[in-house]
């Protein structure tokens, strides 16, 4: 698949965003007029630049409003496109994108309509570039892609071919399969878009995402534009507000890795099999040597031990049963972060291969003498996820350190139930694709969350071959202009006896979330909850959430350890799939409250 | 007016909120359940807290899906209220909101809604409660007032009445008059929104506004709530996500303001008529040691001259003709910023009593002996608006310096045309809300620009009967978050003779923002222009936009003086009413190639 991005999906200007296209390695850019307009670069200065890094100009667009009633006014509008083609030479470009008009003076006749866009071909092959036709989702008479095809076909011109645009066709619900019958398709741009129900207009201007991270079924569409036997670069054309502010180099990265995933999703078996990870290994918290206390003192009280020191020191490993966490010291700036999470895959090499392809290379800790490589990705966010296999033995690196004499509280972990990660506020649909595409996990149900300082947005990532849920989640603007994080990163454990984890934590000197009084009132007001069972949640201030099927989830957080940093015990009865997002507004209340432990 | 803004319409914790609305003036709160749900504060707590602060809590808030086709569902209901009643009652409030149910169970026989409802109210009548249903936009089988009302008459039951919602109504574009044909209305809420062509679920949870900053004729929904007899308190229900994460004391006082400007425009004279401002008096920049050469430089080259100096020092007066320029170098913190915007009114004490009640205090500067004590407000964002009259005369507190000997270019100035104010993130709906309801300017249309950054969001408020026009920007989050303002705050000075106006600017040494060739090319193609002209625009950088009737407006700009302020002159042609929206992308984008002088 050859690559192209509209240089209206990326931030800055024309140069940064031609600039942050070619770093990325895309193949080819549409040059979006406006951007041009406003550059100081003239077009052939756009193109000696896009020469020497090495991208085609690949298209020109958009041509708005190519037909009209009027004569006088059609004849302009060849006037315009005169001027246009000049430019468009000028860059060294030979296609332009032609928008169905959406002004009231449009041509309702088709004949007529073809008979105005093959004028305009004309001037176009007289200039030596074509021109694709496109049927803008609001176009005034021309909005469905079967009917620009018509338009095109009654044109019958060689330099006339049809744009297809996966938004245009997929927005309005359209069946993509027709594709497939199109004789001249001479573009494709494709756009992915949450499932927003609202006008198409803004839909389109503010809230496209690239491939793989919307709610379009993209695969569907390019398998239809792959066969009409389009061989054309495969263009992503997204209006987005947050990418709109986002670094363009970024942004770039992101756009490509969307690409390269739509092809393997598309023709499967494009990219080599995404590592579903067999399970957690470990998660590492780092702490700086004013957090490590809290971070220990937590962590016995959950009864885990710490077990082993790593042979280079500062790093330690505590387990309780299947539950491992690495607690890195060597950590400056964080009082206490989740810093790298710990998966175990067969063969890790293996993802080597994918993992570049979807522009994520492959990177390696400094590993001392016989320590184990472990392979590792960095994702958007920075933290590191490791992939261990039982050869070389990630625990190995770990010297045993004599078991503790004290005994473990009663009860125990059955593993790692999730992590949810906090994501920067323009960042948070980067870090989807990244789990989606890379680690193969499959996005979940967006949850909008009031918390005390703005809504908190949080989606799961799960996997039907997996233990491992990865949750993002991201606060509003505020709460990073306040200078403070809304939403930590923590990690929950998992039990099969939620109340003896608690009291035993609880014994052993470890501090709760305080819940109000009055969420388990409200509890005891929702559901038919038996009255001893409700009083035993209230003391130990467990949470409660009750799915349809009767599935049951128990939740308990321990105080946080820092901004960044808390704990969580969770139980899930009669298979609960989902995280108690109705609780959550709860937890966040209560941590603003009593923010973390001192 | 008794006033009353539920709790989920500020940010923060319920004490929080509580004090916020009490600090503003509010006379009772609704208290928005998961506020409470969320909160330490037990309900006795809660309603201590509110007799202390002096604000009655009007209503809880809501009571949801109250019917069920299940008889055995319908008795959980009633136990779910009877446990909610205990809450309530605890509050010290008396009546609870319960909305039309949208699950699948919900009751669709009216006569079977109404009896349920009744034995509702019958449990709520023995604790002292009313019940006031809501029919909401979204409700399964009751989604409009009049349906809702027919049931509450239906059930026929002392303790059962209607709530009606100004969003409910107004967003599925219900006639509202039918309201004041309804007996029993237990409570109002009011909210406005911006109209948007979205479900209205969504545009409920996340757009709503306060009464005056969207597009809802509230002031007839209002008026029909009158004259239906309803003399409760009229409460805001605004579910907004910038509210959510504002500052609470801050919202609180908007929220207040927009409803005594609701007051007034449904009952006209309710408050003292707005000051409509006969003219601009002068604009006044602040500008610190290092800023100020840049600043005198540009108004020299402009032609303004020195001709007053403050009494005080410090402050100086430059004028050309009717355009009067207030330097004011008492400031350390800015480059140069746009700080202060004279407006000459009639009377100028006779807007201190609408003024404060809008909670917009008249503010004064300290004034030396002799001096002009100028009634002054201070704008959401910290700009003053300072009132002018003749008597006194602001300008005799400048003393007149001798007339420069140099001539004064050609061409010359009629006046300030309009100034634009940059707005923090969250503040932009509250500075259009101060300037309609304190200043009585218009809110225009709102456009949005893309800039190299992000989206720049511009709404110009005028007014018939003045030449004051002021426009209001806001970049998006970025802006913010690197450090910089996207937006600077500008004056454009008006002409009948921009051509000569800038030969004269760029003869005397001006600097003209850099417009790129691209755009003067796309110019000549987008309008029928006379080539001459297109060439002589081109010359000296001017930007050029025609409105439909052929009203053209010609802009030229200045290089920045800093990254908060720059100028602009501009020529309206044939009656031009516009602001030249469509060229703001090209300045943006300029201003950031080209940021500021050196």
């Amino acid at each position: 698949m050859r690559t192209s991005i509209a240089t209206v999906s990326l931030a800055g200007t024309l140069p940064e965003k031609l600039r942050a296209a070619a770093a990325a390695g895309f193949d080819a850019v549409e040059v979006f007029e406006p951007d041009l307009v406003t550059s100081p670069l003239r077009p052939a200065q756009v193109r000696s630049l896009a020469a020497d890094l090495g991208v085609r100009i690949a298209l020109y667009q958009p041509f708005r409003d190519p037909d009209d009633v009027d004569p006088a006014r059609a004849a302009r509008v060849r006037d315009r496109l005169r001027r246009k083609l000049d430019v468009v030479r000028e860059l060294g470009c030979d296609l332009v994108l032609v928008c169905s008009s959406v002004h009231a003076a449009a041509v309702r006749d088709d004949d007529e309509l073809a008979a105005q866009l093959s004028a305009l071909a004309d001037d176009a092959s007289a200039a030596g570039v074509r021109l694709a036709y496109e049927a803008l989702a609001w176009g005034a008479h021309v909005s469905d892609y079967r009917h620009g095809a018509r338009v095109v076909a009654l044109a019958d011109h060689p330099a006339l071919g049809t744009c297809v645009d996966s938004f245009h066709v997929l927005s309005r619900g359209d069946d993509p399969d027709g594709i497939a019958d199109l004789e001249k398709v001479f573009f494709c741009q494709v756009a992915d878009a949450p499932l927003l129900g609202m006008d198409v207009l803004p839909w389109s201007r503010h809230h496209r995402l690239f491939p793989g991270q919307g709610g379009f079924d993209l695969a569907r569409f390019q398998r239809a534009v792959l066969a009409a036997g389009y061989d054309g670069p495969v263009s992503l054309e997204v209006f987005n507000d947050l990418y709109r502010q986002a670094d363009p180099g970024r942004t770039a990265v992101d756009a490509l890795r969307s690409l390269r995933y739509l092809a393997d999703r598309t023709v499967p078996g494009t990219l080599p099999a995404a590592p579903v990870p067999r399970d957690w290994a470990f998660v590492e918290v780092a702490a700086s040597g004013a957090g490590l206390p809290a971070v220990e003192s937590l962590l016995t009280a959950f009864g885990l031990r710490r077990t082993g020191v790593h042979r280079r020191g500062e790093v330690d490993l505590w387990t309780r049963g299947p539950v491992r966490v690495v607690v890195n010291q060597r950590s400056a700036q964080d009082r206490a972060r989740l810093s790298s999470l710990g998966l175990e895959v067969d063969q890790p090499h293996a993802l080597a291969e994918r993992a570049r392809d979807l522009l994520a290379p492959l990177v390696h800790r400094p590993v001392g003498p016989g320590e184990a490589e472990i392979p590792s990705l960095v994702a958007p966010d920075g933290t590191w996820v490791q992939f261990c296999s039982t050869a070389p033995e990630w625990r190995d690196d770990f010297v045993p350190v004599p078991a503790p004499a004290d005994v473990a509280p009663q009860g125990g972990f059955t593993g790692i139930d999730h992590v949810t990660l906090p994501q920067p506020f323009a960042g948070f649909d980067a870090a989807g694709l990244f789990l989606t595409a890379v680690l193969g996990l499959q996005a979940g149900e967006l949850s909008e969350i009031p918390a005390p300082d703005g809504l908190v947005r949080s989606r799961p990532h799960t996997s039907p071959r997996s233990p491992v849920r990865i949750a993002l989640n991201v606060g509003p603007t505020s709460a990073t202009l306040r200078g403070r994080p809304l939403t930590g990163g923590h990690v929950a454990f998992a039990t099969n006896d939620l109340v003896a984890v608690v009291d035993g934590f609880l014994a052993a000197g470890g501090r709760a979330l305080p819940v109000p009084g009055n969420y388990h009132d409200d509890l005891a007001a929702r559901f038919d909850l038996d009255e001893e069972f409700c009083e035993s949640l209230r003391r130990r201030g467990i949470l409660y959430d009750r799915d349809e099927r009767g599935g049951e989830f128990l939740q308990f957080f321990a105080r946080s350890v820092s901004r960044e940093f808390f704990v969580e015990v969770v139980e899930r009865r009669g298979g609960y799939a989902g995280f108690g997002a109705g609780n959550t507004a709860v937890r966040l209340a209560a941590q603003r409250v009593a923010p973390e432990e001192d």
